[in-house]
């Protein structure tokens, strides 16, 4: 299997990858949701040759994660900019953010610090269930497969072909 | 700048992508996390090659993401789970399959949904400020760099190099 056949697998999780889940893409978006919009911003802060960067620019773009706008004619430059279906990758730059931050040693004292707008103080975005609002860890949350989902996963199983007696 | 270089940029994000930011080990942790603990079973729902395999569960146990148990002797057998550092990673899977719920289309229905064990109900994990629990989103959350990111930063740009007159 190549890569790209992830995204035949009938799992959310699969088909994110297949978007989004490369160290070059993920950079990108670390770099959009830090506010950088130009193309030279955003080829410093990834190290991303031009080609590269162009090339995972416009898969963002096709599918939707991010849009082009014109800020100048002459000569003509665009900007990138997180579409709705680009921000809402939020949790996801989050969650290396928090994961990155509290597994590696950082000898020049925290990096990044979140600070929440609402009430104005240094936070951490925490998970809790959206019914009853208790927090909630990997332990606390089961996944529960549709039977098409339980079918598509089966179906990877190597059949073994019976040879019948007689 | 190659892949490998990421890393040495002092910013969580790119720490965390150096280490699980590619898609066969993203892929390989959400088998994980669904209960895959034999290298069969991971090489079937994967369907990375046995040598692609074999390599990335030694990187993630290099990590310290993975653990290797022996659970029999003859012939040896070993199976992978999640050692904390691992289950940790469990908010970038949940990211990974909300987003793909919601911006693919599933005509088979949704693959996959989540059960809060505590209180029994479906649900889904939401984001609260750690600090006042009110509910948060990509624009409710600023992030603060520290001086030290933020020069680390500022020495990616060009140095241009002014020439005295006289």
């Amino acid at each position: 299997m190549r890569t790209t056949d992830i995204i035949n697998q009938y799992c959310p999780v699969a088909r994110s990858i297949a978007v989004v889940g490369n160290a070059w893409s993920l950079l990108l978006l670390r770099e959009l949701f830090l506010g950088s919009r130009r193309y030279e911003d955003l080829a410093m802060h990834t190290g991303m040759s031009s080609r590269l960067l162009a090339q995972r620019l416009r898969t963002l773009e096709d599918e939707g994660v991010v849009e082009r706008q014109r800020y100048q004619e002459r000569p003509p430059r665009d900007e990138y900019r997180l579409t709705a279906k680009g921000r809402d990758l939020w949790p996801l730059i989050v969650a290396l953010r928090t994961w990155g931050e509290r597994w590696h040693e950082w000898p020049e004292g925290r990096p990044v610090r979140l600070r929440h707008r609402g009430c104005g103080r240094l936070a951490e975005p925490r998970h809790v269930c959206s019914h009853c609002s208790e927090p909630v860890h990997a332990q606390d949350m089961e996944f529960e497969m549709s039977a098409y989902a339980v079918d598509e996963r089966e179906a990877r199983r190597p059949r073994r072909i019976r040879v019948r007696d007689g």
